[in-house]
């Protein structure tokens, strides 16, 4: 028996964020801050990520950062350790950062002393891609444990952001991984995305992503 | 600098939904019907999970199954080519299932034949631990690769279950896994909880499993 297709449910309650959005912008520009927004599925290493971008750039780059997490501090203090003021946001069960969440955070960043501000999201590939935050980029992490399947069955989220890290290839070996499959799918949601499979763990690929993202921050 | 916290944010949208939820378990509950649902991040292998779990149980129960997902129906097609009736929910963009999705589900479904119902959650580790759907049991599906501090950033789910499987323990060689890390912060949260550490590829601690859901079943 095929299954049987039944009941979607839409939400719509983002237009005041929205505007919220827009005031993090401007608030961002006019300190010529450039603010990437890191979204991805529980465990598929955002902060691991993040540590390593940061040291890559700490150098040339003043930076700050925002984690997102529903209870604990363990993302913030990692970003910490690399020297950055970090601030951390408890959403205490909000499945997502928002743009009034941001704010607040904002509000606790010397933004005139930050040239880049990163911001770890909560760790979810549904509602993090429905609420715009007002950053200049929006990098998804997706890793080779969770599947190849992803992009088909978590479209917004793929459609929504401006470069895929593809994270956790040194363990490529050990999985059934179709990347062929994988790209297609990414390809028929968002033509053409900057893609950049790397390990964090062992920093193989990692300088594109590096290359990459520096020539976009020169680029605001 | 140590990192601060700021703007917690609680959402209240609940109790009409719990109502729902216990018209739905009065429902299994008047035609012998056992519902499991299963929750996990997006790639832990909770399909897997389900068609290992269907495979080892249909010919001892009538089994029916329902997958929630953003889109596409390629979980609950593999839920069917087990033989048993699936039945897909395409939440169109919510990160949950809730009691009135699984209700016009259950419409679908012959449950005076059906001794098991199986329901594969949407694929987040947040939303679906505040939504009650009137099952009968809560599972969440973990797996190595997301590491081993999810207990501590996701607390909610891992407090709302009655059982957690540890899923992929055929790569922890891979991957950096403190398993004591990972099951002190469950037993904080979930004293005495059933574990059940496998692989759904190769089958290791799979019958233990199977065991104790049979178990479970039985004492409805």
């Amino acid at each position: 028996m095929s299954p049987t297709t039944t009941v979607p449910v839409v939400e719509n309650i983002l237009k005041a964020n929205d505007h919220l959005a827009r005031d993090n912008r401007d608030l961002l520009d006019s300190t010529d801050t450039v603010a990437v927004n890191f979204m991805a599925s529980p465990g598929a290493g955002k902060t691991t990520v993040i540590v390593r971008t940061i040291k890559a750039l700490k150098d040339r780059y003043r930076i700050a950062g925002v984690d997102g997490d529903i209870a604990t501090t363990i993302d913030a203090d990692r970003m910490a350790e690399t020297g950055v003021h970090a601030v951390q946001i408890n959403t205490g069960g909000a499945c997502h950062l928002d743009a009034v969440m941001l704010q607040n955070a904002l509000g606790q960043i010397d933004l005139e002393g930050t040239d880049l501000l990163i911001i770890e999201n909560v760790g979810n590939l549904i509602c993090p891609a429905s609420f715009q935050l007002g950053v200049h980029l929006n990098v998804l992490i997706a890793s080779v444990p969770e599947g190849d399947d992803k992009p088909y069955k978590y479209p917004t989220m793929y459609r929504g952001v401006q470069a895929i890290i593809l994270n956790k290839t040194d363990i490529l070996p050990y999985f059934d991984f179709d990347m062929d499959y994988f790209r297609r799918g990414v390809e028929a949601l968002n033509p053409g995305l900057a893609f950049f499979p790397l390990s964090a763990k062992t920093g193989e690929g990692f300088d594109a992503w590096i290359t990459w993202l520096t020539a976009q921050i020169e680029a605001f």
